[in-house]
């Protein structure tokens, strides 16, 4: 057979050892995430392709795989390809995200839920991106969300399970960065940008971690922003610092601002804030995240170890309501699993003993199915191996495996003295 | 918006209570596999369409669901329109079981894998079938395979696994019905079955249970095969009786076969019934399976309380080889979950304390945060929740929920004694 026998472009096969150390940190994320009250939700992989294509994912929209309409006859086939009549030939997607599935989940099920619905979802999600280091085409998201709390008790809640969680993988001292989308809103109409070129500058701003204050300003002026506004935006950011270093306070969110601005909502950050004493808050008036569905606060987890969020979310209380007509606040944080995958050991502090029973070739079945239940009885995790000539090769692979030790089993089911893999190499 | 909020056609939603029934049956599943030696691996859902359809999967490969290609321009579109062409359409398909995959998997992946391999693959698959009751087009399946083992040793380890787990489940007393694709052979060879019939003839055997005796002489007529042949067969099947009542061995399997009928696959499957000692054994020479892989024992297993298998499996030595052109032997045994999960009660013998606070309106963030962080500290799962006019519809809302019980939460932090719903609806 001629198909390559590695799995789709950019999807990976895992082996047990990767699979049970992801296992292992999921395990770790529920049980915090469940003591901290929320309950976990299932939706199905595909979702209705008019669903995926309505707006709310941005630019995953775009990237998402499409699944091809069953029973299509030939002419209807023809008809809908001569018409790029992608809703024909497509009726369901795979999802590119977990929020538009709760969305839809959150509609169709608001009656059986309670009142403020704290879910979590974990599970694969695909994007059709171009396949480089650390992305992937199916990756594994871990959102949870509160839905139907206005106030900040549900970023309350949201920050310390998340940092909770982190904290359980043992990685501790996590910083939040936070911002405010209402914020950045009245800081752009400070400045004197156009609402219509808002989003642009927004997406510009976004950039300056990578291209600084050079290249903001030249990415504005390209964009046909005014030269005025282009300069006043630039003497702030030469000016502008985030309030890292200074506590997080009313007073540095303002400092970190465009002297003058004023906001309500600058009030309302800062009490949060004040609310989540205890976790280590960064107001960052420059941190935007790319959907365009946020409404309020923004925020991202960082580690100071690594150069890159650990996680990330916000409020959005405009999206959920869209599936029933009416306003339905809501507000999510979702942890970059495939980035804290490789960052954490995932080593269980206690699990069954792992051993290994070395037994003759011609052993009957039933005496080795015997000696093994015995082991399996007492709560070992046990496995059978066939006695090689080269019994260190053997004991070698095996301890790589992850087993604690071995024991020789005799053709008579006479089990001898299990040995350690530490005494045993000694 | 128009689109309905309803789950894709004969998909599910699970709310939170589902959710956690189904996650700790896949929990007590994966304990006890893992303690048996099987190594837990994943892989991706989707698979090469040209894979998916190479004739591995059987009726299966019919209901598969397929994925469009991504960057096919309208003029290659519209061509592969209309040359029906599903290889240029479809790069990739959904996998509608987990056997293919692990076929893949291993072809990949051996030289990083034990000789003798165990592994357990738990994952949704997805079948266009007709929605009905209990068919489902997501659905879980949960397979063990050992591959390596062309002994009897690998029916005994899964077998035990298998009724291990589903006593785990409390699902104790089931038994298992095996045959084996040999003993078929030859009984059809006995009765002057023509090799090209055969496959039909055994399609009509698995129907025996549905249509009896007369229904399978008559579609053996239909078929065309020659009658009497058909008629050696309906004398056979009116004799013979399954040797459910009177134990495993070799003697009761040949009292269920024609008389005269010998092969050394009955004495092979005689000696792992020795081996399987303490399992409730039962030898059934209609036991076909449909899948046409198969090529030894076939097993299903059954609980006395239930009409339908629980699970089922078999050999399937040709298959695995097939990518990597040289002979592999394997064995699998698969639980239908979908069919247990709700025959089990699911509950949890060992679990945190799940309560709720109930807290005032206008409450502070950072106090209600504070209280909810010392019962999570304490290792109780909690919720918050705001108080309404109407007390006991809230406690009887949550109690439903499965919460053990709640307290009340001042305004300035001060909580309440701890009231189990036992004790507080007395």
């Amino acid at each position: 057979m001629a198909a390559p026998v590695t799995p789709p472009r950019g999807m990976r096969d895992f082996l047990p050892a990767d699979k049970a150390r992801r296992e292992r940190i999921l395990g770790t994320i529920r049980r915090v995430y469940s003591a901290h009250g929320f309950d976990e939700i299932e939706t199905p992989v595909v979702e209705d392709h008019a669903r995926l294509h309505s707006g709310l994912g941005g630019d995953n929209e775009k990237m998402s795989f499409s699944v091809l309409r069953r029973g299509l006859g030939h002419d209807d086939l023809v008809a809908a390809a001569e018409a790029d009549d992608a809703e024909t030939l497509a009726d369901l997607g795979l999802r590119f995200d977990l929020t538009v599935p709760l969305a839809r989940y959150y509609a169709s099920h608001r009656a059986e839920l309670p009142p403020v619905f704290r879910s979590v979802q974990i599970g694969p999600v695909w994007r059709a991106e171009r396949p480089q280091k650390g992305r992937y085409r199916q990756f594994v998201q871990c959102d949870i969300d509160i839905i139907g709390e206005a106030g900040p008790l549900a970023e309350v809640e949201l920050i310390q399970a998340t940092t909770a969680a982190l904290a359980a993988l043992r990685l501790d001292g996590v910083r939040v960065r936070i911002n405010d989308r209402r914020i950045l809103t009245a800081m752009l109409a400070f400045f004197g940008v156009p609402e219509e070129q808002s989003p642009a500058v927004l997406i510009t701003l976004d950039k300056l971690d990578k291209v600084g204050v050079d290249g903001v300003a030249a990415e504005l002026a390209d964009r046909g922003i005014d030269a005025e506004v282009v300069a006043g935006i630039e003497r702030y950011l030469r000016a502008a610092r985030p309030a890292a270093e200074e506590g997080f306070s009313e007073a540095t969110i303002r400092r970190s601002l465009p002297e003058g601005l004023d906001d309500p909502s600058i009030a309302e950050l800062a009490a949060l804030g004040a609310a989540l004493d205890g976790e280590k808050l960064v107001f960052d008036p420059f941190l935007v995240r790319g959907m365009g569905y946020y409404t309020g606060t923004i925020f991202e987890i960082e580690h100071p170890d690594f150069g890159y969020a650990l996680g990330g979310g916000g409020r959005y209380d405009g999206m959920i309501g869209r599936f029933i007509n009416q306003d339905v606040p809501a507000c999510g944080f979702s942890i970059g699993f495939e980035r804290i995958v490789d960052l954490v050991d995932g080593s269980q502090a206690e699990r069954p003993r792992r051993i290994v029973l070395v037994h003759d070739r011609d052993a009957a079945p039933a005496v080795l199915a015997a000696a093994k239940a015995e082991f399996v009885a007492a709560g070992d995790e046990v496995r059978l191996e066939r006695r090689v000539k080269n019994t260190r090769s053997l004991l070698n692979r095996v301890e790589a495996e992850g087993f604690d030790g071995f024991a020789q089993l005799a053709a008579d089911g006479t089990v001898g003295e299990v040995r350690e893999f530490t005494a045993a190499t000694d």
